[in-house]
């Protein structure tokens, strides 16, 4: 297996990188290929693991910074020349030299790098972005999570369907339970976007189990949970935020008295099972749907740890065959239903 | 004072209602009027309180439940002979006998119910329910929660001020900072109907402070957020739901060992200090802002203490003026901006 990791990518670009390079390399015996500034990168790279590195470098000069936006972003993104680490990264799997790329960067360039060199796989309208979320007793797929902040029940219904293929493959679960996000569980709840995309879905080959609310996502009930970009990234960053509020409040106030930092203490096993739990570093990476090509975008405050998760997931969805999965899902839909 | 509080409410009625009338009445010395089926309330109220209780009966003889909805739920709170707790109780705020209603009971029932036999204040385009958030070091009013599914650019922009007037008068918020929930806080960011609303909200007289996403509203930097019902509501169910996997997750994992059930004990203090943050209780209503009246809608699994608070939340609001001010300020709103 031959994985491309950005190594201009995240906040503390390149050492999280190099260093997790080296451990994918020597932990599942794949091709790493660093794809970077040479110059900066040789140097790490044989400080670590001396003068014949295990792990593949090559060169891009520039590179897309989490400052970057709007136009300046997308001639990065879009242009043939274009030698960011992302756009030489991905047009390595674009020429079949590599099998999967992942990037710790800029999450919108990287959307943009990969749609416009890769494009989409036939039939798809719009790639979604997916967060693995932790819920009760596992994850769940969540679609977009902020590809798209506008969408039409068409590019839900499609979102379904990818997701249903990545719960399957890569997550292992037989026929996935894919949930609408609403704010109900009874027909006739929904927005209109939620209405119309309803008898869509119904209609393509997922598991529907109709309209779900927080507490179904969260409870475990639902393997994927469909949604626009908007609602979908206001889901996630609020999520966050929640668990950020609670777990700062008790740590404040496990600190406010000797007899509660004893209880902390000997309450710890809990504790790091909560932070487990939460820790975004543990799935390393969300994959951005339905480009041609597996693309996977980690967190900007990814440390080595999350960049080898990152990894990991990755490599699971190239071993699931998750490209061809999509590609084989769509066109059966499209044959199936012709006039969408 | 005078508040109607809907004896038939809450999925335990009328127990925790004729509790908190008479708790209310002792604590604050209103005038509480509790409206539901005479034959069931008068033989509980006077177990509690005598033959001569304090607290005013006013007999209605209908109720919506749990299970009302669509047609027939409008026409139960629409009909001019309703006989719903709610309708009647409405009617006599409409009527100028009460200044306030309280309700634990079906939240579309009170909306509809509110909205038919009120009517909305002069130049109100929608009503929005309001959810008083837990948010770091204290509150932020988030609205709508849940009336208005799909929102108009305007409509938000009344939120806004709404909001605003209701976080200054009954928060004690002397400035509030406004903000609209988005994907991002940027510029740019935001799907159609936030790039829309920004510039009305800023064309209007609230301290706007730009795009919020889930870590500014939970970390206590705006205390009103506005967006549309539909993405409202999503946070809602959503943050609560990950507040409940947290907890619930935490409760196991103390529970799993000797050594952590001593920790648990030893913590109690600061676990107890989460519960109550989280616990919707504390409030106990939200209010629906924009109809020509006072009302507040509580939680269904509301008990005497949340059916009490959310009387004393009733009573801040009506000794603030809250109505009059928030006729004002759309009135003002009306009168700088007339192409709106």
């Amino acid at each position: 297996m031959r994985i491309v990791l950005d190594a201009m990518g995240s906040d503390a670009f390149p050492e999280p990188e190099v260093e997790a390079a080296l451990q994918a390399h020597q932990l599942y015996g794949d091709q790493i290929i660093l794809v970077g500034d040479i110059a900066i990168l040789k140097p790490r790279l044989e400080a670590l693991a001396g003068s014949n590195p295990p792990v593949q470098l090559v060169h891009a000069g520039d590179m897309i910074t989490m400052q970057d936006k709007g136009m300046q972003m997308v001639l990065k993104a879009r242009r043939d020349s274009s030698q960011t680490s992302m756009a030489v990264g991905i047009d390595l799997i674009k020429k079949g030299q590599a099998d999967a790329f992942v990037t710790a960067g800029n999450t919108g360039g990287a959307m943009a790098t990969a749609y416009y060199r890769l494009g989409v796989l036939e039939g798809v309208e719009r790639p979604a972005l997916s967060g693995i979320f932790p819920v009760k007793d596992g994850h769940c797929v969540v679609l977009d999570i902020g590809a798209n902040p506008d969408c039409k029940p068409e590019h839900l219904a499609q979102f379904a369907v990818m997701g249903s293929i990545y719960a399957q493959k890569v997550l292992g679960v037989v026929t996935p339970r894919v949930g609408l996000i609403s704010n109900g569980e009874e027909e006739g709840k929904g927005n209109q976007l939620v209405k119309e995309t309803i008898p869509l879905i119904k209609a393509s080959p997922v598991n529907f189990i109709g309209g779900i609310e927080g507490k179904e996502l969260f409870g475990g009930e639902a393997d994927v949970a469909v949604t626009d970009g908007f609602t979908g990234n206001v889901l996630l960053k609020s999520s966050e935020a929640v668990a950020k509020l609670i777990t700062d409040v008790l740590r404040k106030e496990l600190k406010s008295s000797l007899i509660t930092m004893v209880g902390a203490a000997l309450s710890r096993p809990a504790f790091a099972k909560i932070k487990k739990m939460l820790d975004p570093a543990e799935i390393g990476a969300a994959p951005l749907l339905g480009v041609n090509g597996l693309v996977f975008i980690g967190h900007g405050r990814s440390d080595a740890r999350a960049i080898l998760n990152a990894v990991r997931t990755t490599r699971q969805a190239v071993n699931a065959g998750l490209l061809e999965a999509i590609r084989q899902a769509i066109q059966s839909q499209l044959t199936l239903i012709p006039s969408q």
